[in-house]
């Protein structure tokens, strides 16, 4: 399995056609994976914003005042606004809010980003991510280019764990996780663990290779990797039913 | 960045040296990454047991019961025995166990194994997996390989999202995780984010190539990729303090 960045992209600009640009600048081959970071994803899909654009609710100043006294941090209100509107539950509102987005993810302020927009104050995290990637994946089969499966990353942090790791938000041309289950491991026995989220491994391992910053690249390819004959399923956000955590977390509060 | 399973190497018996055992297969390169299966460690290590080694306690016996009562499934309470005492906190006790391990990973059943042992019940974890990982690397120095970072993985499954990925349960030659505080992007923005954990994303690429099963390979060589110029940590696992998820577990029960 090999990982290779695709070089030279331009910074992306609202409109921008990335399937293009990556055919451009990638030899793509039939079974490839194409790794895209939704930071360019957000940028061609014009998903930038302004605090401007959100006048303050009364939760949303509550948030940060709650912020502000328990957690002696800034968050600006109208900030707090733009989370919330791009989120379907809230999880954890202090010290940092932690949101499900309107299409299942959990993360950190909805995944909005502060850090990576020129002429604007805030990225959103696309719309839809799996019909990005359906949309990059069908650009490139206008182009000739068949049979390459895309998945739209995205870093966030978690549980348990210190730091961030590359994490899928969509992905069209595979399933999203492998199921191993009634398969025998070497001696015969049945397998233990069952489920394995590829696109997942496959965001990761592209995310050693995106790197941030200054050298990014936002867009990997990924070659000598196979789904193989397995069955699949495109599950990977869980249902509060099969999640002991979020539902622990709704009786959770910072200061109790 | 290039990634290819060690391939022939033997079932792994007590007391084999894993590195020779790599050695002989792989032509390691200074600046390679190899990742190592904690199965292949703990055989190695002879961390294998039988249900019969438990005397049931009260409290695994109470697990036990709880589990068949609330979540009408059957827990064998010498299991329950088991991860008890590889165990320092109990998270989650019914439906399943979800336990902090001695050297501090969070995982389902402290992550014993009762589908990949030959001749005995259960494969516990390598006792203390970043001394496993510097064994391995100092076996490979020893046999003139220099400049192999080692790192010891596992599967396991995560809050909010389906299925399980690899994580690094222990490392050598190299930090856990990659620190971009303070460096800017293409436009000249200090990062938002900060800390990278280099080695769960290893891990996770690793896990493509290892698969599960028959075919598994244990061991991968990771090629081409850099930790580069940054600051580097070796927190992996959260600390309670820092971990909300952990402390709302604390509070939560599964029939309230």
């Amino acid at each position: 399995m090999e990982l290779n960045g695709v070089a030279e992209l331009p910074e992306i600009r609202p409109g921008d056609d990335i399937a293009e640009l990556v055919a451009d600048r990638a030899a793509l081959e039939p079974g490839d994976v194409l790794t895209v970071a939704s930071t360019i994803v957000s940028k061609a899909e014009g998903r930038t914003a302004d605090l401007e654009d959100y006048p303050v609710s009364g939760r949303a100043q509550e948030i940060a005042d709650r912020i502000a006294e328990l957690a002696d941090e800034e968050k600006d209100p109208r900030f707090a606004q733009a989370v919330l509107e791009e989120s379907t539950e809230l999880l954890i509102d202090t010290p940092f809010l932690l949101t499900e987005t309107r299409f299942g993810h959990i993360c950190v302020n909805a995944g909005i980003d502060r850090s990576n927009v020129p002429d604007h104050d805030l990225l959103l995290l696309p719309k839809r991510p799996t019909e990005s990637a359906e949309r990059i994946r069908s650009g490139l089969e206008q182009r000739g280019i068949e049979d390459v499966a895309v998945v739209v990353t995205d870093t966030c942090g978690r549980p348990f764990r210190h730091g961030q790791r590359g994490v899928a938000l969509g992905w069209a041309g595979m399933p999203a996780s492998r199921d191993w289950r009634g398969e025998l491991d070497r001696d015969g026995h049945e397998l233990g663990v069952t489920v394995q989220s590829v696109v997942d491994e496959l965001a990761a391992a592209a995310n050693l290779v995106t790197g941030e910053g200054a050298g990014g690249t936002p867009a990997v390819v990924v070659r000598g990797w196979e789904f193989g004959d397995h069955e699949g399923s495109d599950e990977l956000f869980r249902s509060v039913e099969s999640d002991f955590v979020r539902q622990s977390l709704r009786d959770w509060r910072f200061d109790k």
